[in-house]
Order: structure tokens, then sequence, then C-alpha cells
């Protein structure tokens, strides 16, 4: 649904909305653990006492079948249809980096590579050279290579061979292809223009003096003698959560990619005092009475799916359960507690099921199922919705959109 | 999905489709009724006896989190989406004053107010005046104040201090700006194009001479000596049921809104007798060989949920049931119950909330259920449909769908 819709509907209370997003949450049924799942293995008393009198579904982050990145699982979440909201990759490279990206900004992915005598790329990432040394080499570009004409290139070392080079100046378009020749044995291309327009042939013209210029302060430090630079893309301009839902909102999270997609939906950030549920709901209440809106973010879950970690899933889940005294305390009318999408532990990557959801609220159908799993969310009376849609049914149950049409 | 889909496919054939609208049927389970909702609670022997054999689903009147009007959700029960099928303010209004509404005609929301000697708006409700006043007053209007260029004012009373005006005339648009401050102490301001042409410009030319006028009949009529108007909207033109499906329709609903509406969607429509589903049952009986689609509206099950009345609501249910036989009797092939949207009775008002919907054929999967209620329509196999496509599946099951391709 377009968010146009929703503008005129939109009403102002006092109500407070928490979105507590447990990343990579949903999983699939483990033979090895009685054909549960993380969730449903997990003790969860605090969950179970809530969740009779709450509405359980599920969420597709992206379309069926699409196995979401982290930014397009955000981004569906926030109430953006991911795949008519293009995040480039050096953007969200950026955002993961913690580089606070000004509009205008264009972003890319880059790491050092090997280049022979001739120019030829004959190790794209530089025999893997240790981070200390990527930290080292990006200080030398600082140095010497991040200035051009009137662009700043802000760099920032990344782990093994990758960095993140920010070009930052007036004009610049983020249509440009990848100075990145994909495969060893051939040269590193120029970035040419993709579209058209003066701002992209400047921004070409940046990432190949870049790339130039890397290639001379780097000539004696092989294996990293040259510099690769692709994913390209300027920070897009994102209607916020204030214009689109007259909401102020405030993100919480440990990891900077969370608190950057987070900012680019117009929220504002915080950094919990560190990783767990109980930092982000003590964040939350430092700050209850300043927004109306919270997005609570929770990396753990994601990190044992990626693992293939299903105890340390479950642990993770209960440390959760164990915190949300905490959260309940502070009163919020409306709380959903869902994922980015699916990471099920054995698979040890992002998935394309979709993700369990639960809500709870006055207005929530009351399901009365007596537990919060995949199973249980598959036939609650939230349904099946597109994450993009989930905005509008936090909206509702605050009692913050009036009725469309007579 | 486009009803553009549909027309090549359509068949003819002698079968019959009711759709039984219990208007606001959805609801939430009441915790003070052992946690069932109204349709759960009631006693429904004949509906018991249909059921196992039927389908159950959930029906979204027009987006997830959206709260529809009347109007939008019947849009929807008719096939069109509610998004894409703009029907104005003034329009639902005149429809639910009963105005049978031509094509060219553009309807206001009217209503009399109190301006002092600077032509400053006192009070928007002129005191709140009684009904009787409102249809003297608007007599008046009748009079003196009906009839510029050549263009008629059809007006109507309504309660309180509200009436509706409809122009009706050669040349006329839908899209002005209201004549009302929407607040006190400030003038009425002059109806202006918010478009362009022509049309509009004439509207708006009618509507600040109505007020002009208005003005001067009613000038020792104080509270209510002066007028606003807003809402100002064409009656649309919509493609209609026999167009769209094949289908000649009749439409019976005891209240002018919803044969309103059902007329603009190309629906022939009657009076029963009364307000009863027995009454409705009767009025299609008696126009059974006539139509092939009848759409029998009950709003007895929405004025309990907004009047928060469990029991009320109950009793009109446990009513549809106890007539329900006759409608059997005479054996729709394709016999589908439903609300245009929920009123949750713990809500007083309409809801967002999925409806349920029952339908029975032969064709229809036995879902083997035994009750029909919010609970058991969220695992039935018609599933979680838009409002929209609803009619598509009607179709279907009355075995006037061909193949779509090869």
């Amino acid at each position: 649904m377009n968010a146009n819709v929703l503008q005129p509907l939109l009403l102002e209370n006092a109500s407070k909305i928490v979105l507590l997003v447990l990343d990579g949450l949903g999983d699939l049924p483990d033979a090895g653990h009685g054909d549960r799942t993380p969730l449903e293995a997990a003790r969860t008393p605090n969950f179970d006492a809530l969740v009779p009198r709450a509405s359980q579904g599920r969420l597709v982050p992206v379309a069926p079948g699409i196995t979401p990145g982290s930014g397009p699982g955000h981004l569906g979440l926030f109430g953006y249809d991911p795949l008519e909201t293009p995040v480039g990759r050096g953007v969200l490279e950026a955002l993961g980096a913690g580089i606070p990206l000004q509009p205008g900004d264009v972003a890319a992915r880059a790491n050092f590579c090997t280049v022979d005598a001739q120019g030829v790329v004959t190790d794209r990432r530089a025999g893997r050279i240790p981070s200390e040394t990527c930290t080292q080499l990006v200080e030398r570009l600082k140095q010497n290579a991040a200035h051009f004409e009137d662009v700043d290139v802000v760099l920032q070392a990344g782990k093994g061979h990758r960095f993140v080079a920010v070009f930052r100046g007036p004009g610049l378009g983020g249509d440009v292809s990848d100075a990145d020749p994909h495969k060893e044995g051939k040269a590193i291309p120029a970035a040419h223009v993709l579209g058209s327009g003066a701002e992209n042939e400047k921004t070409a013209r940046m990432v190949n003096a870049f790339v130039r210029r890397a290639g001379e302060v780097l000539r004696d430090a092989a294996p990293a003698n040259g510099v690769l630079a692709r994913g390209m893309s300027a920070r897009p301009h994102l209607p916020g959560y204030r214009e689109r839902f007259g909401l102020r909102a405030a993100a919480i999270a440990a990891y900077p990619m969370y608190r950057g997609v987070a900012q680019l939906a117009g929220m504002e950030v915080f950094v919990p005092e560190g990783e767990t549920a109980a930092d982000a709901f003590a964040a939350a209440g430092a700050r209850w009475k300043d927004f109306d809106f919270f997005f609570l973010h929770v990396k753990g879950t994601d990190m044992a799916g990626e693992d293939g970690n299903f105890d340390a899933k479950v642990k993770v889940v209960e440390q959760v359960d164990a915190a949300l005294p905490q959260l309940l305390a502070l009163q919020p009318d409306v709380l959903c507690v869902t994922g980015d999408h699916s990471t099920p532990a054995p698979m040890q990557g992002h998935s394309w099921h979709p993700v369990p959801a639960l809500l709870a609220a006055r207005t929530a159908f009351a399901d009365g199922y007596p537990r919060f799993h995949e199973k249980a969310a598959r036939t609650g009376s939230l349904g099946t919705l597109a994450s993009r849609d989930l905005m509008a049914v936090l909206l509702a149950h605050a009692g913050r959109l009036d009725k469309y049409g007579a």
C-alpha cells in the first residue's frame, strides 16, 4: 500500500509503539530438537503470559521466495517496498561501517588488490591481507588520495582487504559502473556513466581519479598495490517516519548498519550500552517521553542462526524473554515482536521463509494461542502480510489512523 | 485484480448468487463473554447445518490496517479497489440521504452555522439546532436558494445542523475546495477550483452563489444564519455489474446509503419491508427470477457494534440464522455471508480487522468446521482475500468464469 494513502488519515495521540526486531528470528523445525524451532524450544514465561491475548501472524519481507539482506529486510519493516526502494550496496556498506551519510554522498565498496607491472589484476583480494594492514593502508590513502577537485573521499577500513569510500562533494550521482574487473587476469576498468548526466560523469571522474591515485600511493605496497571500487550508490532520499506516519521515531541498535537504515528512514538513532535486549529496553526507557515509536534491534538471534547454533538462538530468545518485563513496565500501547527475515540455524544464513510476528495491543484480536512461534503464527489472526504493510497495522492499533472514506 | 481480466472469461448460465452482507460483522473475542466473539456466542443452528460443507475465509476490505467507511467497504465487496475508486464525501452523504444521483450531479455536505456581523463564523454548528429547525430552514432555502443560472440545487435536511446539497445541471465538475473555514473565528472562504477546467469553475461559482444567497435568506435566522459546504464531489461513473460481471444485479437494503453505493455499481435497488434479514430474504424471493445476483444488506450487526452492545449483536446474528431457511429455500447456487468491515463491540466503531466470510456452493471446499466465526475463518480454505477479489470467486463458484488461457 502506498504511504500516500496513510498521510491524510494520520491522527495524533499520546500512544507509544514498540517494534522489537529479533534479527533473523524465523527458523525451521529441527529434527535434532524434537522437530521444534528455536522459538518453540525456548522457555519464555513472559511471552507466554502475553501471547493468549495477542495476535500472531507472519511477515513476508520482500516477496515470496526472496531472501532479503539486512537492508531490504528492515526497509520492509519500516514501511517501504524494498523492491521500489533501492538502497545501493555502497550505501549499505557505508551504513554498516558506521559512516553517517549526508545527502548527496555517493558510497562505494572498495578493497585492496594486487596488480602486476602491466596493470593486470592478479589477485582481487590482495592475498587477503590482515585487517591491521588494511587499516595502515587506508591511513596512507587518507593522507594522499582523499581529495579530488571539490570532492572529499571519506575512507574507513573494514575487515581483511575491504574498506569503504564515500565521495562527498557537490553534484555527484550514483549511477556509474564498477571500477572492478570482477575476475583476475584483467586490468581495472575505468568507471563509466551508466545512466546519463553531468552528476554521474563527475562521480565516474572522481572514482577513476581515486583508483589511479591509490595505485600511485600504493606502488610499493604489494600485494596490496591497487584498489577496486564497486557498488557506487547515492544516499537515497526517503520520506521519513515523521512525514509518512506522523511519528517521532527512535532507533536503538548496537550495530551501525541498523542505525544507518533507521536513519535513512528518518529515525533518531541511539547506541545502547550493550547488545542485549535488556540494553535496548533500558535505552528505550531513558527516552520514553521523547518519542512515539521505538525500533529496538537485537542482533543475537541472527548471529546464532548464521552460526547454525540452535542452542545459542534459543538462549538469545530466552534472554529477550527474561528482559521483557522491563519493556512491558514502560506500558507500550502497541508492541510488535518480529524479525527482518528468517535465519534458520540449519541453513546458516538468511532465508525467504515468512517471519513470525506477535502483536500485543488493546485492540489485538486475542488469538488465544498459548505460545508464540512459527507454527502458531501460521494461523494467527494477523494473517500473512507483506512486511511493508505492518506499519499501517501498528498505526491502526495505536489509534493513529482515521477511517478511510465515509 | 483488474476487472478487465474477468470480462473475456464471463459465461452465462442460470445460476443465482447471493451476497449477504451483515454490516460490521467482524468482532473481537470478549473477555466478559468467555473470550468469544458475538458470532461465536450466537446460537446459529441453521448456519451450523451449512458450515461443515462450506468454505470459510477472511476479507480485507481496503488494505491492512485501514478502517473502511461504509462506502469503501461496499465498493470492495462489489469488486472495485476502494483506493482506486474515489467516491467523494458529498456523494456518499447524498446517497445516505437517499437522494438518487444522476450522472453529472455534484454533491456537497452542508450545514448551518452562525456568522457575526463581520461575516466571521462564530459557531460551525449553529448552536446544534434541532432537526426540526433544520427541516424548516432547508424548506426556506428550497424556496429561495435552489436555482442559479441553469443549475438546480437539490436540498435535503439531515440530523441537527446538517443537510445535503446536490448541484444538478450541465457542465459541473467535482474538484473544488470547501466553502468552510473548518474552524471558528474566520470568514467563510469562497470555494475555488482545485484542479482546473471550466467545469470546476462553474461548480465553484454555483457553490459560492448558493452560500451567499443562503446567507441573505437566513439573515434573521440566527443562530443558523449561514451555511457551509464541503466535500463537493461528482457522482463517479463506475462500470457496472452487467458490464463487468455479466450479472443482472439487485440490491436489497433498508438504508439509503447502501442502496446508493449499489446503484453506483449498476445494481437495481429495492427497499425491503423492514430492516431484518427476513425482510431482505422476502424481497429477494419476490424478485428471484429477474436477477442473477442479489446483494442483501442487514444493518443491525453494525448498529449493535457501534453501540458496543455485544448481546444485541448476538441477537441480530441469531435473527439472521432463524430466517436463513427462507433464503436457502430459494436454492441459491452460491451464497456468501460476510461483512463490509468489522465493527467490534468493544471498539464501538468500524475497525481494520479482517472480516470473516462463509461461502456455500456445490464447488466450495468443504472445510469441515463445525461453526462459522472469526477464529474458524482464520484457517478456512478461502484464505485471506482482498474484498475486491471476492466477486471473481463468487463468479467461479457459479460456473460463470471460463478457463484463462489454454
